[in-house]
């Protein structure tokens, strides 16, 4: 049966890397004969607000929820639309309505990437983050009192919930399950943040009972971020709040050199509702319209919805043709990021080819 | 007149590299006449907690409050003591009760200290980081719900106030504004953290308006901690909340190779209440008894302290005195963290020694 996939490209250079992203997608596909049916939507854009005044049709989660995957270029445009109405009106619903409450981002050195870290060779570097994706700090919940004054506060609050902690944690000790270190990392803060992050740190200790094979640490999210510097070695798996895996799976990829090319899992793991694939970088406004952006990062989120989907073996292949090019490292493929002379349409075009 | 310090050394480390903070603290003092009247303090460890079951005596704010700072080493021994009970006990409370709203600390590349960032040279990395340090995410205001089951809700409210947010930007400001670049970066998430985060914002563009000569932008923080990987020279001075600034301020001196050995001051601007000048490592109980722990931490903090009690040529003299030692590299003098076979002594002596 037809993998039913719906391509969003939101804006700016999303709309440049997902005809790439496609390619590579339906070579893979074609390779390994898998059937896919590729539906385009014009929503979800800063574009359909300024046309709309929202950013999706009101029936978008009527048109969406039957579809297996949802492919994502980039949203956000500040200068037509803020970053606030725009995101919490598109991606942060998509996480939230179809409950993708895992996102998941690999931090792997790459060959032919030049990490800023000193001394590191690809395969000393190669973990996941895993962040809790729906709740926590994320809530939307609070207010202002004394606006406009003097004695103005302002409150918003982190709520967490035991579903909510569980269920991120649960995923994190599976993955680490299935890897060779079998290590979990956990995100804290639980000496500043004194309610919800020692909560944190108990349900850690709980659901690591069940997992006897999984060796465990934490850290305060100041000491670990310092870890991601001088330590990236030390990580397997490393599980935190939406806030603290927010930061760590920016962190990550800088560290690898990969925050251009990173890609990232939105993930409904029970498969209720769509998951969404989506590069890590945003729709970048200031190389928006030169055809220069880099695809791999969409192309690698391809690979990674492919895997979701149940095909390893094609995102693997998908994986290893960007490892391959990134290697060469041709300057006529690679694109400026790169030190390259080429382009999106090149640098896409040659990773297709490989597969 | 005397400068009134008070001395806590706290737990771990903190006693061992206390006396070389002193020892530097009283060469400066004699070089350049300096009239400083120390005090040392019992309380406020965890061996006191252990005897005396509270980190603080009950009248601990009037016996410091009359101090002009208090030269603080570590705190925390989690085998003997919860974080939250040894830090919420002593450390933030001096934070909150002496108004200490700023926690300043450098970034600074050093001659002899090994970045873990390829390429860098000393002089290409020199920033500070202000940190919110009273209010925010610290805000210890919240609670839980259906506590036990599977329905349990946890909450914690993270409180801005305008008083305290503008307090803390006006103080990076006022310090963006008397250094030679005059650029000052905030740290935001307001595309994420819907309430809050853009009322900082809003708050960074009504301070910038009375500093029309500072240059200011603005990263949300998952980026941000990218950017201190991959672009740390853009920065020169960088304003964040509790939280923010709490990541910042770990992840700066792990970028400049100095975690081990960064300085940080809790400052009343005021002077109403006592400013607090501590290293930024903690009390290490790995290696704590050994005497080998690294007292740089500390006396760098005591250069801070003198450049708040007024006296910045002594501080000066403090910071070349490490920066000689460290470019000289005896390994004889250096401890083991600095790859020597020094200790603390060895090397909290030749910095003494060359003040
Ligand atoms: C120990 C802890 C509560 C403290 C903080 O988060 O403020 C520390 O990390 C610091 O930065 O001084
Ligand atoms: C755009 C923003 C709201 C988003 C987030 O913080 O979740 C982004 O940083 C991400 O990580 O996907």
């Amino acid at each position: 049966m037809a993998h039913r996939i719906a391509v969003i490209a939101g804006d700016g250079i999303g709309t440049e890397v997902m005809p790439e992203g496609l390619r590579a997608l339906k070579a893979a596909a074609k390779r390994f004969a898998i059937d896919l049916d590729i539906q385009t939507f014009a929503f979800g854009s800063c574009d359909y607000y300024l046309e709309h005044g929202k950013m999706l049709p009101d029936d978008w989660f009527d048109q969406l929820k039957d579809f297996d995957a949802l492919f994502y270029g980039a949203v956000g445009w500040p200068a037509k639309v803020p970053d606030h109405i725009s995101l919490w009106g598109s991606l942060l619903q998509f996480r939230r309505r179809f409950d993708q409450y895992i996102n998941l981002r690999p931090c792997k050195l790459m060959p032919g990437i030049q990490s800023p870290l000193a001394g590191r060779e690809p395969g000393d570097i190669d973990f996941y983050v895993v962040r809790e994706n729906t709740e926590g700090e994320y809530s939307s919940v609070g207010g202002k009192m004394f606006e406009g004054t003097d004695r103005e506060v302002v409150i918003q609050e982190t709520v967490m919930t035991r579903t909510g902690v569980d269920r991120v944690l649960k995923y994190a000790f599976d993955l680490a399950q299935t890897r060779s270190r079998k290590k979990l990392t956990s995100a804290t803060k639980s000496n500043g943040i004194s309610i919800t992050m020692p909560y944190w740190d108990e349900r850690v200790e709980a659901m690591a009972e069940a997992y006897p094979e999984v060796s465990v640490d934490k850290f305060h999210i100041d000491i670990l971020t310092a870890n991601f510097v001088l330590h990236p070695d030390w990580f397997d798996v490393v599980v935190g709040s939406n806030l603290f895996g927010d930061i760590l799976s920016d962190l990550g990829p800088a560290c690898t050199g990969t925050i251009g090319i990173a890609p990232s899992a939105n993930i409904n793991p029970e498969g209720k509702f769509p998951s969404l694939f989506e590069p890590v970088h945003g729709s970048a406004p200031d190389i928006a319209g030169k055809g220069i952006a880099n695809p791999i990062g969409q192309i690698w989120s391809g690979a990674m919805m492919l895997e979701h989907l149940g095909h390893q073996e094609a995102a693997n292949a998908l994986v290893e043709a960007i490892e391959a090019v990134l290697a060469e490292g041709s300057p006529n493929v690679l694109t400026p990021d790169l030190r390259g002379q080429g382009n999106t349409a090149s640098l896409g075009r040659a990773i297709a080819e490989r597969i």
